[in-house]
């Protein structure tokens, strides 16, 4: 088989069978087939697609061209959640205590990666002397003692997508659908989900900026999923402002934690009831979505998932004290509030400035080289459609620094668009993408 | 400026700048720009295509890429001639003899390249001594003391389009006729040229098949000329059979000799003609076409001709007696003759069987490592349209080698269509094309 034979045939229309994914991907992977070859085939697949087999068949070329994590000996259906990414996203953090205490097995790699604020990993690191780093052993023991465990992400999971992805992005040949599904497809089941839950985020501040792609990218997932044995349920959801009130990695933890509390915003708590009842459904605890809906209400009710939360960061060698105090966490040296200039109601809070203040402020990584520091960030005090009295208060700043402080204000202040008419509020569950809804056979 | 940004502009359907495609090319030459954004961008070209302005600018580009010949020392308009390259094609040893004779300067750089015979520059190493090995003011001496030199192509000339056209070659993006023309135009215009003539081939053992795109092309080269100031004049002409009788590199010398004689096969003749007669009109020599005609005819009937191939080869320190006496060069050991199994009139020739045949007898190199035999080919006895009686000879085949005699003859046999019905001989001249013809417009 030769390389320039598979970027002809896709070229030309076709469709690639499953040997010639292999042999690409397999190619790639040892560094037998070089960057140009694979990126001319990249953009001929840009142009021409690949049908639900050949996505299917490049997921799982890219899940074996690395270890897959071996979990079988830990019982129940593993089900992992993922989040196409948005500003002030700390489900994760939620969901892991919650299906845990609800009996449903978490073992999770996660990443720091780049980004408005750190990775899950970073804002676990809040509590002091938490850590990712333990043998492959260690981690199924605290999965099967703990209900719970979460690690770093390794490279050899899917070495292929981390190659390939890199090549992608600097060859304008990221966006299209089957390369997107099946790349993030392909890391969660690497990761050994037997199930999996997406979260897809639309609009402004989201990767997917329009409600029907965002759809088409839910169900090219699910297709997937579907296609090669791990059932996948999509929840399409709003990011036209960001999620709950805090952006930054201990502000964040903060919520997660009044969240567990039962108090955390609505918008968060809606969502986080949502994807955890589908991963209660997927584990098999439940077999309906309201019963599984019930068992969350008991479990934040009732404090276990809180207790889950302490359990589990005690287990990775963190101090568990701030959950039950949070005021034991550090915070930022200069705290601001940004008043409002005029009353009315807001229309927009544009994440993706709000993402960028984050950044400003040092919650995020620009290169993978910047350090984050844990203590910056805002906590909003509005949401779509909340009124506004001119000087009222719309986001609290914490930052560490003068000058990084002053650039980030008129960000946020350009973030809020507040208008004089009354706006209603966003709808934040836009659907939801599972095998049996009618999109997949469009 | 962002190679990034470049790619997606043209993967999204614009209009390069010509800053645009500078950037590009000069930075692929410096290696400033990896193999793999290259790629992805032809193949985005390929998908998108370019304009006529882009595809001048991108010629223009790849000739600025190294060196330019300068030839402006030397009187009169330059005029080089190219051929997209056929089997049995020795127009440019009767065409450099032809024009120089006439008083139209030739410089011309040459190759060697791969396939089924060698180069110019081969052939015309048969005849003993001659070198294309001199300096550059030695290569202008004999162009203004013999109206002719023809040197080697060096690596300077439009080094983008040899390491462009290398990677194409290797990520299915040949096939486009904006990268296609530059890249023909780019070498042609490093070497010197002010006006071009174009043979651009169709047929079985053409690059292009079809006459639709074979004049699609030609227009394409016509239209970078015209853009770029370099008057070109582009004819399409057969290739669905070889031109000519002869095959191999001592065997088409012989050939060309006999063409300057007078007594050339009548294709050939009537294409040197035509090419000819173009070199003359856009060297200023004359102004109608019907006039070069006659110039050309008593330049053959009275010997003058000749007498340049003798001056030319002796300048580059060859032995010209070979141009008298024909039998002087060598010839090949073993000599056969391909008798017709049945009668009938010859429907096909397929050049491209005649050419594998060739390059299987050591006429041609299939790497550039590949020597050549200056010895071996073919000559063929018939031409499509003859009757042919069985056991009338064919074709002479001249091997060195019994194995390689034994394989080529199934083959040369194959390349033979006999059919019983009468069969009208092939039109050589297909079209023209120039800047004043209808197709410009198109």
């Amino acid at each position: 088989m030769r390389m320039y034979d598979v970027i002809m045939k896709k070229r030309e229309g076709g469709e690639l069978s499953r040997e010639e994914i292999n042999f690409f991907i397999q190619g790639y992977t040892k560094g037998d087939i070089p960057d140009y070859q694979v990126s001319a085939l990249m953009m001929a697949i840009y142009f021409r697609g690949m049908n639900k087999r050949e996505t299917a068949d490049l997921t799982m070329a890219m899940v074996n061209s690395g270890q897959v994590m071996e979990l079988a000996s830990i019982d129940g259906k593993k089900v992992d959640k993922h989040s196409t990414g948005g500003v002030g996203d700390k489900t994760s953090l939620v969901l892991a205590a919650m299906v845990a205490a609800a009996g449903v097995p978490v073992a999770k790699m996660s990443g720091r990666g780049l980004g408005h604020t750190g990775g899950t990993i970073d804002k676990l690191e809040s509590f002091p002397g938490f850590t990712v780093t333990m043998t492959p052993e260690k981690f199924l023991d605290n999965v099967r003692e703990h209900g719970i465990a979460i690690g770093g992400q390794t490279s050899d999971l899917a070495p292929a997508d981390k190659k390939l992805y890199a090549l992608r992005d600097v060859t304008a040949t990221v966006d299209n659908l089957s390369l997107i599904a099946s790349s993030i497809m392909s890391k969660k089941i690497a990761g050994g989900a037997d199930a999996i839950v997406l979260d897809v985020k639309t609009g402004s501040g989201a990767f997917m900026k329009e409600l029907d792609s965002s759809f088409a990218l839910a169900r090219e997932m699910v297709d997937i999923g579907c296609n090669v044995g791990r059932e996948t349920v999509a929840v399409v959801t709003d990011m036209d402002q960001p999620l709950g009130f805090a952006i930054g990695n201990i502000l964040e933890v903060r919520e997660a934690i009044e969240t567990l509390r039962g108090n955390g915003p609505s918008d968060l708590t809606r969502l986080c009831m949502t994807l955890g009842s589908h991963m209660l459904v997927l584990g098999g605890l439940t077999s309906k979505i309201d019963e599984a809906w019930s068992v969350l209400e008991e479990i934040i009710s009732s404090g276990k998932g809180l207790a889950k939360l302490k359990e589990f960061v005690k287990a990775q060698g963190g101090e568990p004290a701030p959950v039950d105090d949070p005021s034991l966490f550090p915070s930022a040296r200069l705290i601001k509030d940004l008043p409002a200039v005029t009353s009315g109601y807001v229309k927009r809070i544009r994440a993706d400035l709000i993402g960028k203040a984050s950044l400003i402020l040092g919650a995020g990584r620009e290169t993978k080289e910047s350090s984050i520091d844990l203590m910056v960030g805002m906590v909003l005090h509005k949401k779509i459609g909340d009124h506004v009295t001119k000087n009222e208060c719309l986001a609290t700043v914490y930052a560490n620094d003068e000058k990084r402080m002053k650039e980030t204000l008129p960000i946020i202040r350009e973030a809020f668009c507040i208008v004089p008419e009354k706006v209603d509020p966003d709808i934040l569950i836009k659907g939801i993408v599972d095998k049996n809804s009618e999109e997949r056979f469009q």
